[in-house]
């Protein structure tokens, strides 16, 4: 082995144990630490923090990794580590540990200002606060940026490399051109599916039971994972023998719960199928934001809400709830996880106005990092364009502008990955319907002969590649929104029979 | 504050903080872990191992704690720290980095041949091992040993500083006195209470809410607590806010998780009141092995096997349990939690005989280590032994020498604390009855009163005093053995009526 990454591997096994630490810290902390604990736990993970930091940011570890940058004996996965810490030590270095230290600290004020703040509507309390975290960002961004970016281009690069303001614009216009007059299409089509048998009572252990069953339905692997409840639902992983997942069970709403178990255990496959090889280095994880949420969003929408997904298991679920659901066929219930209903938040949107809440999101921020619109402006901002999208305005901020937490964290740029992953799902399921059969496969219940061919086309690379380049190696093609709206398009259009209006 | 202290406080941190990863990890392991996580999870437990011991073990710190040690202008916790560090140091410095990693892969792989061999009852498969373990443990008390230390004590010490071979001699002698005839006279007596009801089965959701309940009402604060299931009951903690009982359910036997939910809360509220300023630092924790498990001990035997502990909640389990216990009342009940029975596994042995077992290991591992005894004798040595001391037998070494896993985790010298425990406990509570009305306070389910006091007398304290210490603080006298016979002869010829005869 070359001897230069030899001795960079005691940095990356350091690395690598202290990250699986603060991520089991992290996830026991949603799911399971008591109330007080926080406190104290949160003191040793800001001391692990340093140490993580530490672990690449010391002179050794940044000399050979500048060295190895010139050097050839390296594995294509070797390789794709240095290239990913390099890439990690240009930002550091750019910023002084001072200015990192006081971002940090004004993100972790300004959501717990945000979190208060949003239970009582009070968007004047939470404004003094976004505009710092904006100008901070702004001036973060300034030192950061490379030779071509604009301000918001450094926020973009980091949740998705390859995808800048320029893509983002021709991105979203798609969008803005075929999603919002289909949306409005629907809404004046006056057709909606019943949904009150959504709402009855479902009991929580049988509720546990369905999406336990669910899951292990769907390929998610018992042996290297956990299955966890927590208020939000989100996956996460100490290498890919250990991931895991969590669900939240409400009593008064089937859907819920197994629609984020169905989307979670899409993101768990992903990091499951990482090789053995790359798990626990910097490339063992998956691609990007909008990769990653290529998967889950594939296997919630574009998967689980096909009527083929259903057929062979409606069954099972209605001996789950044989009284709640005695009244439901098949037919019904495929069109009420299908329906289209434009709202106001963005977690309990449908497939079909998911992304337009993401572009209202881009837009506002794009505002914000380009072209110095006020913070005091931007609830009349975020107004106007859910109203032009979406036909629906908030009539409090707690339900509009301050939905979310990633502006408060300083997470501009993570929007649109969310947005970008179903694209990404749509292009990737394009290509993968002309290699299976994909229904047929769905009613038979080999849910395997799906997550397999994501894994020798998307899982297997980790991040060794951006997720563009994974575009291509896997379709042929570079990235390409129409297969998304196209998508949309062909399904609703079906599903609310607009073509016979 | 002392200049370097305050330099020494940012390696205190990191190993703190070090160690409640670990001690998380370690949780999740036993608890929630996936199976096939536990290679990779171990690969980085090793690294952080690493990790934890050059948090201390670097030319910084170790000069900072030298220097320390001279200095006086230290708070007395800051002191009890530094001397807790120095003696750390002490036996690092004496064994080679080198020595310890051979150690540390000897005694991992002799566990895992115990493993196998203990099911397969195979001592001659195991034996070479646990020479080696002995030898090497021969050889490290060789070098780590002090003036006037035997090698045993070398090993006595590492569990229980002040309690060498001379003092558990004295110990061992007097239980054998009088502990091995009352044994006799109760076996002779032909007075055994009827415990047929503890076998029948109890469902065990219901087990779970009863324990929970249990837990709370002997102080168990679950905002600062969890309490969580696994194969053998043990407690941990990551800080004074986060400590954690495991306990394990057995549908045919209702004693079972009752009694080990009872002995972990013993040391879970130990932890819990820990002061702040010494949580998350090495004095943080409970004095030492035996006066964690005086603890336990005391909660699960002295208090909650009285009548009067059963009083106030006998009438609870019963509603959790009518049908089972419908035929069962105080008295019965209060016979059967105390019932003396004669047998062969440390682990299920009763309040009386438990220290009898501890007797056949001391002895036996004094031998090993003074006396040169080859490992291949130590069978025979064990069953005799057996035979002397509690007049039972095994047929196999499976329910013999190779029950406990300790010895071939090279973890000689830690059964003596487990009777030493007993006996601090014994001799605690002599004090506490004193100045308290126990009974009572059990009787009005005061639970509080008690913790209270033990809080006050030994938990206040930390590790910044031995055992021994706090043994003379809380009750005005160094350690007298007797407290603990004559409370065992007392309670025993009480419930076994021996007077009488």
């Amino acid at each position: 082995m070359n001897q230069h990454y030899e001795r960079l591997q005691t940095y990356l096994d350091k690395r690598a144990a202290l990250l699986s630490a603060m991520t089991l810290m992290e996830w026991d902390n949603e799911t399971l630490a008591p109330v007080k604990a926080a406190e104290k736990t949160a003191r040793c993970m800001g001391i692990l923090t340093e140490g993580l930091y530490h672990s690449i940011v010391n002179a050794e570890a940044i000399g050979l990794i500048h060295q190895l940058q010139e050097e050839e004996d390296l594995t294509e996965i070797q390789k794709a580590v240095v290239r990913t810490l390099a890439k990690e030590l240009e930002k550091l270095e750019k910023i002084s540990p001072k200015d990192e230290r006081a971002y940090s600290e004004l993100v972790s004020r300004s959501q717990m200002v945000w979190q208060k703040a949003k239970v009582e509507d009070d968007y004047d309390t939470f404004a003094p606060y976004l505009e710092q975290v904006v100008d901070m960002t702004r001036k973060r961004n300034a030192c950061c940026r490379k030779e071509g970016q604009r301000l918001y281009d450094v926020s973009l690069y980091e949740y998705e490399e390859g995808f800048g303001i320029q893509e983002l614009d021709v991105f979203f216009a798609e969008l803005k051109k075929t999603i919002v007059p289909l949306l409005k299409r629907i809404q004046e089509s006056g057709v909606q599916p019943n949904t009150d048998f959504v709402y009855r009572t479902y009991e929580v252990e049988k509720q546990k039971q369905f999406n336990l069953w669910l899951a292990e339905y769907l390929g998610f692997d018992l042996e290297k994972g956990v299955i966890g409840e927590s208020e939000h639902p989100f996956t996460t992983n100490l290498h890919n023998e250990d991931v895991r997942i969590t669900t939240h069970y409400d009593p008064n709403n089937l859907l819920s719960a197994i629609f984020s178990t169905i989307h979670e255990t899409g993101h768990a496959l992903y990091e499951m199928h990482i090789p053995d090889e790359m798990t626990l280095t910097p490339v063992g994880s998956g691609a990007s934001c909008g990769m990653h949420e290529s998967q889950s969003r594939m296997m919630e929408n574009m998967i689980a809400r096909s009527r083929a997904f259903w057929e062979p298991i409606f069954g099972k679920l209605k001996e789950c709830f044989p009284d709640q659901l005695e009244d439901v066929d098949l037919d019904q219930f495929v069109r009420a996880i299908n329906r289209v209903q434009a709202d106001l938040i963005r977690t309990e949107s449908d497939e079909l106005t998911y992304c337009l809440h993401i572009m209202v999101r881009y837009e506002a921020e794009k505002k914000l990092l380009e072209e110095s619109v006020p913070v005091s402006e931007l609830p009349s901002l975020w107004n106007s364009l859910y109203q032009e999208y979406l036909g629906v305005v908030p009539e409090c901020n707690r339900d509009g502008v301050m939905q979310d937490v990633h502006w408060a964290g300083g997470m501009f740029g993570y929007f649109p990955s969310y947005a970008l992953g179903n694209a990404f799902a749509a292009q990737l399921y394009h290509k993968m319907a002309q290699e299976l059969d994909i229904p047929q496969l769905l009613r038979d219940g080999q849910i395997s002969g799906i997550s397999d061919w994501l894994a020798e086309h998307v899982h297997c690379y980790g991040a060794t590649k951006t997720a563009g380049e994974i575009l291509q190696l896997a379709t042929g093609e570079s990235f390409n929104p129409q297969y998304y709206t196209r998508y949309l398009t062909e399904k609703y259009t079906r599903l609310y029979r607009l073509e016979e209006k």
